[in-house]
């Protein structure tokens, strides 16, 4: 018998997530059947579309279940197996969340190299977040060379890929975040313009012109860049964090009607759609890694009984790049 | 010389328009030079989009000057000639305005087969308004066969034609418009569904959901539009008439979240960046109203100086199909 510790939502929050909204409880794991593993978690990580799981609203994933543990990304080596294709000692990325180990019938695992970056590169830049950049920027907001691309959120996991992907491409780059710490950053990774949203007017940052807007924010971040936006602009709908914790939907952009006036396209998109592109993600991502052309940061908050909060922070912005949980040894 | 009637614009609408901020006036036209002709106008087109022009705020098309005349769609008859390419009483369209009669240097003169259908048709069904329509569905909302389609502004001369289009193309087609008179005009033309939006709940009618929503009204309809649209749903961005005498901003749609949830696509479009697809338009339209597949209505307001109350009217939702002025006689 293995003994684990995991977190449950307990109550869904109104607003911003209370501690109280979550649960520590300890269960034991059975032993793993034919074709189970017993996977022992180095991180787990937390991301802001959880917080949608969290509202009992149907959408793109169901709501997470009050009293169960709280699934999502994890990273962890494989202690028991009884399935060939995952060895012991191997490593692996699957989305049974917030737990310190867990039983797994194989569905969802994907395998891990921890010779080509620490694993916990897995859960951002190699993972979800970093594929999220890819996708959104390259195929949804196809940005050309010399053109500008703003975007919000910029020192987090998303967005300081996608700013980093731009600067590759050839285009000149714009980048908000929350604080002077992130702001440093950027301007660390290249970007040619770096902004803190609480301090400066986002139009004036903005006044030159843009061509794609990658929105992880919302609101009036987003209305800024529609205004700002040139003909034929482009916004890639990526994530609203700005709303997440609204208790009333807030009102949209005011000026919407430019999306006629100047031609824009407005898209959409959930990551799990584009699965189909992470082979090329991986190999392109690897290579960039590599070669230094992309860099990247974590903020990791220490113990399963810790995650709570570091979603909390990380829906506050506490985080610079990849917010992610520490429960057990890494490779 | 030539005696013509002409309407300037005398003031900057503040809201609706009113009658005072036009003022008619009486030109005598200089004799057709070389490579000029006298169009004598049969008709002139009152269109929404007419309206942001009249502000004076930089768009996609220059604001009228104070104190000219409108220009805009029209067509009518060559009666003097000096260009061979336009005989004396040949038939052409043009975008010199709100005139009895013009002169002109042969820029942006289309020719107009009298033979084909009524010339006023060269300023709706076969003209601007239907390429919009054309473009707009096919090209922008791309539908497909057994998709649903909603149109706002369904019985104006482009949401008829939307709707009309989409049901050729095996779609189920949704129609709102704003009088009882015109609900039935859209139940003739084979919608599926056909409401009043000022005594139907919108979001009530489109509970089954959608694929496609063609927008030509803006505000409270494209948020209930964006909450009916099914996954990868499109909006085609068109016109926003119920905002364009908003003297302020009026906020944007409180779920524009969904776009992301849903993973939906909006995009706006200017038709004139389109002229490539006029030929394959007036083949299509040409067929389809030749077999009698796609049917037309106008609402005819008579004489130059009704055109400013023609245009209000439009504005008001006065008319049933394409709202035009007649100046003079038609083939």
């Amino acid at each position: 018998m293995t003994t684990s510790r995991e977190i449950r939502l307990a109550a869904r929050p109104v607003g911003m997530p209370q501690p109280s909204d979550f649960e520590l409880a300890e269960v034991e794991l059975p032993e793993p059947r034919d074709g189970e593993v017993l996977i022992r978690n180095a991180f787990v990580s937390v991301d802001p579309y959880m917080r949608g799981r969290m509202n009992d609203a149907k959408s793109y994933v169901p709501p997470f279940a009050l009293g169960e543990p709280l699934t999502g990304g994890a990273v962890g080596q494989v202690v028991v197996s009884r399935d060939p294709r995952w060895p012991e000692g191997s490593w692996v990325a699957h989305s049974l969340g917030w737990r310190e180990a867990a039983v797994s019938d194989g569905s969802g695992l994907l395998p891990v190299d921890p010779a080509l970056a620490p694993v916990s590169t897995a859960l951002g830049v190699l993972g979800m977040p970093g594929l999220t950049a890819y996708v959104g920027l390259l195929d949804i907001g196809r940005p050309q060379e010399g053109e500008t691309v703003f975007v919000s959120g910029a020192a987090g996991a998303v967005g300081s890929v996608v700013g980093q992907i731009a600067k590759l491409k050839g285009c000149r780059v714009i980048g908000s975040a929350g604080s002077p710490q992130k702001v440093a950053w950027l301007e660390d990774l290249g970007f040619d313009v770096a902004f803190d949203y609480r301090e400066a007017d986002t139009r004036e940052m903005l006044r030159e012109g843009i061509d794609v807007y990658f929105d992880n924010v919302g609101g009036a971040t987003l209305e800024a860049a529609i205004g700002a936006l040139r003909v034929r602009g482009r916004v890639v709908a990526c994530g609203a964090i700005s709303q997440y914790n609204a208790g009333e939907p807030a009102p949209g952009p005011r000026n919407m009607f430019m999306l006629v006036t100047k031609r824009l396209r407005m898209q959409g998109f959930i990551v799990s759609d584009h699965d189909d592109r992470f082979p090329a993600f991986l190999s392109d991502m690897g290579e960039w890694l590599r070669d230094g052309r992309v860099h990247y940061r974590e903020t990791i908050v220490e113990g399963i009984e810790n995650a709570p909060a570091a979603f909390i922070g990380l829906l506050q912005g506490d985080n610079v790049g990849k917010m992610l949980v520490r429960v057990g040894p890494a490779a």
